[in-house]
């Protein structure tokens, strides 16, 4: 039987991590590299350190950019951040080149699909949301420190074939692939801890989750910031109630403490998703005419913060 | 004729600079001196340079703390940062002994005169805005950069012959003090720009006056803000009207660019005023039942922020 063609854009540690376990899976997985290309050639591949044990993930090419890619791929991964300067159609255009590639997104964020899915009508979607505790240390190098399982579905609804063939090869490299009819409702739940905790972290001055769950006002304004986020989700078809809520703010307070990935990106000096946790809600918002002043207030600062420090770096 | 007595607490660059005039002016300037004090000794007074001319201001007495002063003060000036470790009624009481002695209270804030008329009932209380550019470089050294001149009446209202005596001294030290029958307007005012502009330079990372009026996210935080103020002023007895606000921002806006006050003092590891400019407000508008939920947004990561550092410090 052909194995399942696999090409990974945007090789950071999500990508990579995920990758290497398709690869695990029977997959042939390739990989656009960029500053690792030359780490990965001389190692031959990626070394992955990981919880659920140790491996090397030699990927069957490792490309300089994906028009080097031969042939056409089943689904090509499109894992990068998302980030003004990744123009992720430009990315896509080269390597979606039949209606049998089939496109899964694992990023963060809300109402980041359209622009995709308008730039290829003809190709499925698969909207995947990754939960998981992944960096890279060093090129070439992916450390897995946290859970690993992904939540998948099409784009904008359903499940389909491409779908199943695809968690069935998640599964046989140990990945657990929950497959949804709906994965907006997921992305709006996850955004419903993403758009309070994330921003705040870094507004904050650096607040982990213990201090944003102390019952102070930094507390009150998650709590504020995550219904005026499930007031948006409604407008958008998707209600979650007080409860939903609560639930989330126990599970944060009853949790180590710990640093937002957001706050580590900005602890790092790399850039911030500001417009794919806030920015797209706030937008959503206004389209449908509701008012998020907490919203709109910390997307004004988290923008400025995040562009004076790309500023001051240059 | 007897001079007038005047004490100084929290001899910084405000109290410095303001007692040394009214040195000039012809009044006995003495000084509670901190950090300062042996530097003051040693050279004899403070070294004050200032755009409208270099001086030395010798105090009639330098004194480690407000009980060695002997006699009754005719005035007290209270120029301290508003802050919550420091207790400016404790800091009043050896020196307010008697009805005579007029408070001088040259602070930043809203609703910072009430905790110290409820302590001193009897003592006439001057509530004063100081509108100046002025910084302590070294122990003992002054500089005065920009404008200079104060804004005074009696709390609640009224002016009195205590702001009209004292205006004079001012005078005739080359200061202008403009006299006020409703001064709570005029602290309004003042906080309709201090409370955008300055906790937002801090939150934004950094942003200066040019950054924070350009026409994008930041300036409508801003104009946001402005208008949440105007309306705890005006259920405070205070309007504000559209024009009064447009009016503010233009200002701004065609004013060199510049470093709030907060921004300098976050930048110089400084404690912030969080509470006298936010804390206050929003105390202010809970009390009348007021919506302000960027104001209740930029206290709860400004507090934090400043929390985080204080913390750090140590």
């Amino acid at each position: 039987m052909k194995k399942v063609r696999v090409l990974v854009l945007g090789a950071g540690g999500v990508g990579v991590y995920f990758g290497g376990r398709l690869a695990q899976g029977g997959a042939e997985v390739s990989v656009v590299a960029r500053s690792d290309y030359e780490a990965v050639k001389r190692q031959g591949g990626y070394h992955i350190s990981s919880i659920a044990g140790d491996f090397t993930f030699v990927p069957a090419a490792v490309l300089h950019s994906a028009s080097e890619f031969e042939g056409v791929a089943d689904y090509v991964i499109l894992s990068s951040k998302v980030l003004p300067e990744v123009r992720a159609v430009s990315l896509l255009q080269p390597v979606v080149l039949s209606s049998s590639t089939t496109i899964v997104q694992i990023q963060n964020g809300i109402d980041i699909e359209r622009e995709i899915a308008d730039a290829f009508p003809g190709n499925v979607l698969l909207s995947t949301i990754a939960y998981i505790g992944v960096s890279r240390p060093a090129p070439g190098n992916v450390l897995h420190q946290g859970s690993g399982m992904l939540k998948m579905g099409r784009y904008p609804s359903g499940i389909g074939k491409e779908a199943e063939r695809l968690a069935e090869l998640f599964a046989a490299g140990g990945v657990q692939c929950e497959l949804y009819e709906n994965i907006g409702r997921v992305r709006w739940q996850k955004l419903l801890w993403n758009l309070p905790f994330n921003p705040v972290s870094v507004l904050s001055g650096g607040a982990d989750t213990r201090a944003m769950t102390n019952g102070d006002e930094l507390e009150a304004l998650c709590r504020a910031l995550m219904e005026e986020t499930a007031r948006v989700a409604q407008a958008c078809g998707e209600n979650f109630d007080a409860g939903d809520l609560d639930a989330m703010m126990d599970y944060t307070r009853n949790f180590p403490p710990y640093k937002t990935s957001m706050l580590q990106d900005y602890e790092a000096g790399r850039p911030l998703e500001v417009e794919a946790i806030l920015g797209n809600a706030v937008r959503l918002a206004e389209k449908h005419g509701l008012s998020v002043p907490r919203m709109e207030c910390c997307y004004a600062l988290l923008k400025s913060v995040d562009q004076n420090r790309q500023r001051n770096k240059k």
